[in-house]
């Protein structure tokens, strides 16, 4: 008994969240498997796969760099091997976040004045088709939405030139990508570039490998995730500021609890236009249910938030637990960060885990294909299959535990700008711009402004680190725009998206060591010597304080130099 | 002294080829490092690795399965981590593949009358533009090439449709793809699709992934391999049957040797045009050589073999003893199957160790980068350097050994036609087809046609299975067909090229185990559950003579349905 105990109290202290620890007890009740026990299992992980010396890349190996094996078979050593491995992260995280696009994308080839999906902001979407020189004058929205999108997919795989976004960087920016030939072709291409070099007998220089993921990434953060981000804006609406509230509790016990999680909007604001209609509603009532509650986890979770206020009901090492709740009827899902533990967690209750795309199908899960040309009716199917699941819910397994924030999200660009207009002095100063930030920022109110993204990692207690991280910013000044679920980067996105924003000129910081360490090449041109190239670099601290201090030290030394370019600009203006 | 004649026995062990066995203990003896030498340190290879079942797709790993972790931290199994990793090898292969054949396109769009790159078969090119719907008539032959070639990028990236040349096969195959979702999109869609869904998060369905892996697979060999090589056909002419030698032995004593490793005639082409100007021969002449000699390596060597007769200096294996014979005054390379040891072996002798694409640097290289633009030029520059390379040769380590072997190469599918035409009875048969082959393997003089490709493969020793395999099967009167290296499959591309010869009906033999042991699933769908999809399927058998038999008693099973056939056709046709 002391020893279960003993089990319990080291996987709960693997997070700070105390709704998980007490689901973490629960699991452990039930007789379920999570993420936090299977970590125990992981006492020590493989040295070589840590420090990025392992290569697979052949069928001659695996190859492991190791004092008796300082080289691969056929002579690759570890810079090379830990290049190959970065490089080819590059690519997954670029490939996750672009084919994510691509399907936006193609959704926004099929939107209609009539059909599922419509166009939310035509504005928008009017000033990028002018920007690439699309005609609109007295042409249906529509038709020039079936142009931009036909545009935006020739962006994966146009056979000349380079990607267009490109230039919504400063020209200095757009130079130095260009000196060190980081301008991307196409989006897929960059992918199949990353393979091939990185493939047995091709590439075998660090420096030039890392280049080759550079510009890969670079596809990834100056097009796939800007084509994202965008159609979604102009299909889904852009987010605005709205109340939200997250963690477990936001799931109701008298409700048909609908879990979405993963990556895509076009499943998941279906799935809210099917659960709104009334002949949903009155079904719930039907089967004994209050209503019925929508509730995110993931980028999902995100986007439902930030544009329908629907709440979190959790993070990345949340979503075994909310099925633990016992109180889901339903946890829907579509491609990435979701478990495949989700499919054993979910045969201990009654929740049905339906999974919806053909790119990430799962065993054990209920297969319920998604098609965007009949998304509504196909999300009424998944609808309904959750409210019917809801008399199978056994109540003396159901535990919601206790503790939910609160909080305002939907901060988009516009919205930003939008709220730095309350405090502008109408009478002398510009409406519209970011003046009053800078302003604050020039005389020191706010020291800088440091953007937190990422994921949880399970090499490190859940939320931990990056809580820690902004705490620290926020107490000193510091202001800390987050994004997606914290800072403790797990997935392959993640390094893409490290990659390209170094490349961008922004320093980034990693609190979880990346599997380069094997290669003190790696090591210093990642982290030293493309500073010189392109001014910012990565930097690592596993541990949080110091990691705080090393963001605002190196914010502060940056600082002379921006007051000095703030004072000629203010001079210059008057 | 024991010990080290012990340790070179032991290198000399691993191949059969004598020439290679001579150069080993040279190498020894001058203290330089190769492939045989780092197997030795690789007495065990990673268990995990060679099951498949180690995942690094993320940041929270590596996670790897053994009875105390029987699942990756995310929840992924076995077969979920087994045909990640599948898949991500055939979209490694695909890119490789297909890299190159995009390089063949671009080139084929500079083609021009008075340029470096010319059409040499204008009878294919147009009859590959009508195929494709493109105007052939009173057009210049290279406006029809650049259309073509446009329309041939455009596979690697085009928005909507499925692969043009996938039409290429019979309608009830064509079926099969579809019925099954195995129409690629676009090449390197399929790329990005393979590492989208084998991101942390999406995929956990063994079956379901590999068909994925499978689908890229279709895009390598039903597009990108069939653009490579029909571009190359038209603009380098198609290969017709020329006698050639293989082995370190062509090597020429007095002569500058330029070796050519690698994969893209784009380049070899060059160095063959380079070489052969008289300004080029009297340079040599100048540096007291008596001539160049031109000969090759890998896929270039084949190449270059098949169009100019150029010969072969070794294989895979053999590219590290090639410079340790002490004779070469450079190897100039492109990309894959290098090995970046080369770099460290070319130190110990005056050879030049050129690299020319930016997709393959190799750190101790001389870079030399080469451009279709300028390509003549850029040619002539390397064939100079090697040339005046040639007074640093230090006699003294020159060993050139003693065997070569003699052969015709060049079958190209019309090849093979023409010389089948020589059998048939003028008479009474139809010139210009496979007709006569069908006959005698009908009437049972040849039992059975089996090609073998493939690589060598440090696991066994060089050459050894395949050439038992293929003597077996020619001594029991089956028609061989031999491509590439051979038979130890080692590359991504044999990984990639060996599903969509499964997926196109072929049954595969591999005689190295790939990396998917630890998946029960994995292999039954491999070996076994595609049979009953595709009708063929995967065999593995790491015995040479016990594959041989499986090769012949699987094709003795097949002839009954075959002959039935046969007889049906002969019987409509009378």
């Amino acid at each position: 008994m002391a020893k279960e105990v003993n089990l319990v109290e080291q996987m709960q202290s693997m997070t700070i969240d105390l709704n998980s620890k007490v689901l973490i007890e629960k699991a452990e009740r039930d007789g379920v498997e999570t993420m936090y026990k299977r970590k125990l299992g992981y006492k020590v992980q493989c040295g070589f796969g840590l420090q990025g010396v392992c290569c697979k890349n052949c069928g001659m190996g695996p190859c492991r760099i190791s004092a008796k094996t300082p080289r691969g078979l056929c002579g690759a050593d570890e810079h090379t091997i830990v290049a190959r491995n970065y490089a080819r992260m590059c690519a997954g995280g670029t490939a996750a976040h672009s084919d994510h696009a691509r399907d936006i994308t193609h959704t926004l080839a099929l939107t209609s004045k009539d059909g599922g999906y419509t166009i939310k902001e035509p504005k928008q979407l009017i000033a990028l088709a002018n920007l690439w020189g699309i005609e609109t004058e007295e042409r249906d929205i529509y038709d020039i939405a079936h142009e931009v999108a036909y545009e935006g997919l020739m962006e994966f795989g146009k056979p000349f030139g380079v990607l267009r976004f490109l230039t919504n960087a400063p020209q200095k920016r757009q130079e130095i990508w260009e000196k060190y030939g980081y301008e991307p072709r196409a989006i897929d291409r960059e992918i199949a570039t990353v393979m091939h070099s990185t493939h047995v007998g091709c590439a075998a220089d660090c420096e030039s490998i890392i280049d080759i993921g550079i510009r890969c990434s670079m596809a990834d953060g100056w097009q796939g995730s800007m084509i994202g981000t965008q159609f979604s804006d102009i299909m889904f609406g852009s987010p605005k500021p709205v109340r939200t509230e997250a963690n477990l509790n936001v799931l109701e016990e008298n409700n048909v609890n609908i879990i979405l999680h993963g990556h895509e909007p076009t499943l998941s604001e279906m799935i809210v236009l099917a659960s709104e209609l009334p002949e949903m509603q009155e079904l719930a009532k039907e089967v004994g249910a209050d209503g019925i509650t929508l509730s995110g986890i993931c980028c999902t979770g995100n986007e439902l938030t930030m544009r329908h206020g629907i709440k979190i009901a959790g993070d990345f090492h949340q979503q075994e637990l909310a099925i633990i709740t016992g109180a889901v009827e339903a946890m829907i899902v579509d491609v990435q960060c979701i478990f495949p533990a989700l499919a054993e967690v979910a045969t201990h209750y009654h929740t049905k885990f339906i999974t919806t795309s053909p790119k990430a199908q799962i065993t054990g899960s209920t297969y319920m294909e998604f098609h965007e040309e009949t998304a509504i009716e196909d999300a009424k199917t998944m609808v309904r299959e959750a409210i019917l699941n809801f008399k199978n819910r056994d109540k003396s397994k159901v535990l919601i535990s206790d503790l939910k924030s609160e909080g305002v999200v939907g901060f988009s660009e516009a919205e930003i700008i939008g709220q730095l207009n309350n405090v502008v002095n109408t009478q002398i100063d510009e409406m519209n711009t970011v003046k009053p930030l800078v302003d604050a920022l020039a005389s020191g109110v706010i020291r800088g402004v440091v953007g937190v993204v990422g994921c949880n990692n399970a090499k490190t207690p859940s939320n931990y680190k990056h809580l820690t991280v902004m705490k620290e910013l926020i107490k000193n000044d510091y202001l800390v725009v987050c994004t997606g679920c914290a800072h403790e980067w797990m997935s392959e996105k993640a390094i893409a998206i490290g990659t390209y924003v170094v490349v961008s000129g922004i320093d980034t910081y990693l609190g979880v060591m990346p599997p380069v360490g094997g290669s003190s090449r790696a090591v210093n041109y990642l982290c030293g010597g493309l500073k010189e190239k392109v001014g910012a670099c990565f930097h690592v601290c596993e541990e949080p304080h110091d990691l705080a201090k090393m963001i605002m030290e190196d914010i502060e030394a940056k600082r002379p130099n921006f007051e000095e370019i703030y004072s000629k600009n203010v001079a210059t203006n008057k």
